[in-house]
């Protein structure tokens, strides 16, 4: 076969319509405000830099191949035992994981719209079929259509992203009850918010959650993410990981994060008081804004004649992207084309985001 | 559902009966003798500590998502465009997509035996049909039966492991020629080999080569490989990749050990200089040795009465472990129950290991 032009003809037949998950921009300067992708806008606690440095050391070796020590930490952090968790190349890495295990012809991958628009990703690459179920716009959880999707796998984003809005302990327990598949409750952004799953674990087998070390403790950069289930799931889990799935730098740089919670609690503290300033502020100009329960907000933006819609949405994304700051836009739908999402900063970036949506409120009157 | 212990029910039929990759034994403290895992026994260069020391001022931003300033060094390295290149959080990252992209029910994964024993684990997981064939002991490369295995997909690892033996580019352009699916040339111990396949890549679209900073870089820690490709191939593998798969730190280390081939170049001539050594050595001691184009040796032991057999090469193996030296050891097949692999270590190390063989022959004579 000395020239065939068509090596993807080899490739499963699905595989050459997927489209690949766009993530947001990553400008890969720092003359960018980047409201955009929910990262940290404050650094690690400075135990990470010197777990890194130290770690740095011995990086001809391999790693711990089941990142043990860090199964080990988070367990005893939510009194849970290591085998109950799993440990990822990011959460992506573990949603991922629970696709190939869980999804596939036959077994359909559900949904809410909108969430996270990984999961729908995912099931595509493994040929199976999606359910989406809508939000309506007051964001109630649709407990009863999740029980009637068939979906053998259902992934609920809590908080939600990209409204902010979470969900209470109790519906998510009403959710468990009635959907007779798994239930992957996301939290990547359970740090900021006022409740999550975790209490649930050890009622419902049911029950997967994830979590991310890229938020709340400013680790994007790391790629390190876990998983909590029943000690059945965890296994079936590790059967399909990467033997080395997670680098030893990270795993040095997670355990030193997850042992400095005094640090992180200020961040999160910060963090939350600038989201619910803002909101405030928001909601003061008349911008209808959800409740947020992460690190960013979903606001409807008015021009200066108080107009809102997609249009006037994408014009806004546009005005800021030239003024150099990024935030984030979801068109094709109804429930999310006329919202922008905004990551939270520091206090002088929302400032001096404020000051520019003022001045395109001013040049749009 | 309040309390459903069967929660694998959900799970796909064939993953329940999967079993995970084993990785050699990564004992977690330096008083071992590691010569298992085929890691570097020399430091990275310094630029990579001080490249990662950089990068970690900036991990609470995302990585790069696709890795592309080091698709460019490394597209650069081969005169390639950087098309043709993907990065994967280890060259096992890039076996995977592979795997997903080309291997499933109906489309076979082939491979030799021995090989890397990822590849039937991977396809295991895609539930594809797996094809085996054996090499003779003489390992000379079975082009015919390739050509008619009928796989979809078939997996080269050049140099082998673990026997260390290197394929000639004109027999893998024979393979090429005559095998009419995708034929991956797993070249993660290339550089320590006279030859390897990439020149082939501007004759042959139906050549992916994989590549991997872990051995003669000396990052195994850190978790970067690569795949060179035609730019089809490639943009099939995007679509089924995690769109963060390689950390930002992990990114800069690779970059920055691309960089400094002069120091590369010496780690690699001292390693292969150790090598050629102690394979004369052995031979001496008429332990017979394949030839190794690898960071590696394979050799059949002889005990102290000329005795060699699965039982005398497992013998040998404890003894090394119960003093603290770690090979690798590979039943269930008599191409290589006979036999250990020695990762090639410092001068030291392997005159230690050689001191240890001579005490186990005098107390097996």
């Amino acid at each position: 076969m000395t020239d065939n032009p068509q090596s993807s003809n080899y490739a499963l037949p699905h595989i050459g319509g997927l489209e690949a998950y766009v993530p947001g921009e990553q400008p890969g300067n720092n003359e960018w405000i980047k409201l955009n992708t929910n990262e940290n806008p404050y650094p690690p606690s400075p135990v990470v830099g010197e777990a890194i440095q130290r770690e740095s050391e011995t990086v001809r070796l391999y790693p711990n191949p089941k990142s043990a020590p860090l199964r080990e930490a988070i367990a005893d952090k939510f009194g849970l035992q290591a085998a109950q968790v799993i440990v990822g190349n990011g959460s992506d890495d573990i949603l991922n994981l629970l696709t190939r295990c869980f999804c596939g012809r036959g077994r359909a991958a559900g949904t809410t719209r909108p969430s996270y628009s990984l999961y729908p990703a995912l099931c595509g690459i493994q040929d199976g079929d999606l359910i989406q179920i809508p939000f309506a716009r007051d964001m109630e959880l649709p407990v009863d259509e999740i029980a009637a999707s068939g979906a053998n796998i259902f992934f609920l984003t809590s908080p939600n992203t990209p409204t902010g809005v979470g969900f209470s302990t109790e519906r998510i327990a009403e959710a468990l009850e009635s959907f007779s598949g798994l239930l992957v409750v996301d939290e990547a952004y359970a740090d900021f918010a006022n409740v999550n799953a975790v209490p649930l674990l050890a009622r419902y087998s049911n029950l997967v959650i994830t979590r991310s070390f890229s938020k709340s403790y400013g680790l994007a950069g790391m790629r390190v993410g876990y998983g909590l289930a029943s000690e059945e799931v965890i296994d079936l889990l590790d059967r399909v990981r990467d033997s080395y799935n997670v680098n030893s730098l990270s795993q040095a740089a997670a355990l030193a994060a997850l042992g400095d919670w005094q640090y992180y609690r200020g961040v999160i503290f910060q963090i939350v008081e600038t989201r619910d300033n803002y909101i405030g502020e928001l909601r003061e100009m008349d911008w209808f804004t959800y409740p947020s329960q992460a690190n960013f907000l979903f606001t409807e933006p008015r021009d200066g004649n108080g107009r809102s819609g997609a249009e006037i949405a994408r014009g806004l994304v546009e005005f800021l992207k030239e003024r150099k700051i990024l935030v984030r836009y979801f068109g094709g739908d109804t429930l999310t084309d006329s919202f922008v999402r905004i990551s939270i900063g520091t206090e002088e970036q929302m400032k001096t985001f404020m000051e520019t949506i003022e001045s395109w409120q001013k040049s749009s009157a």
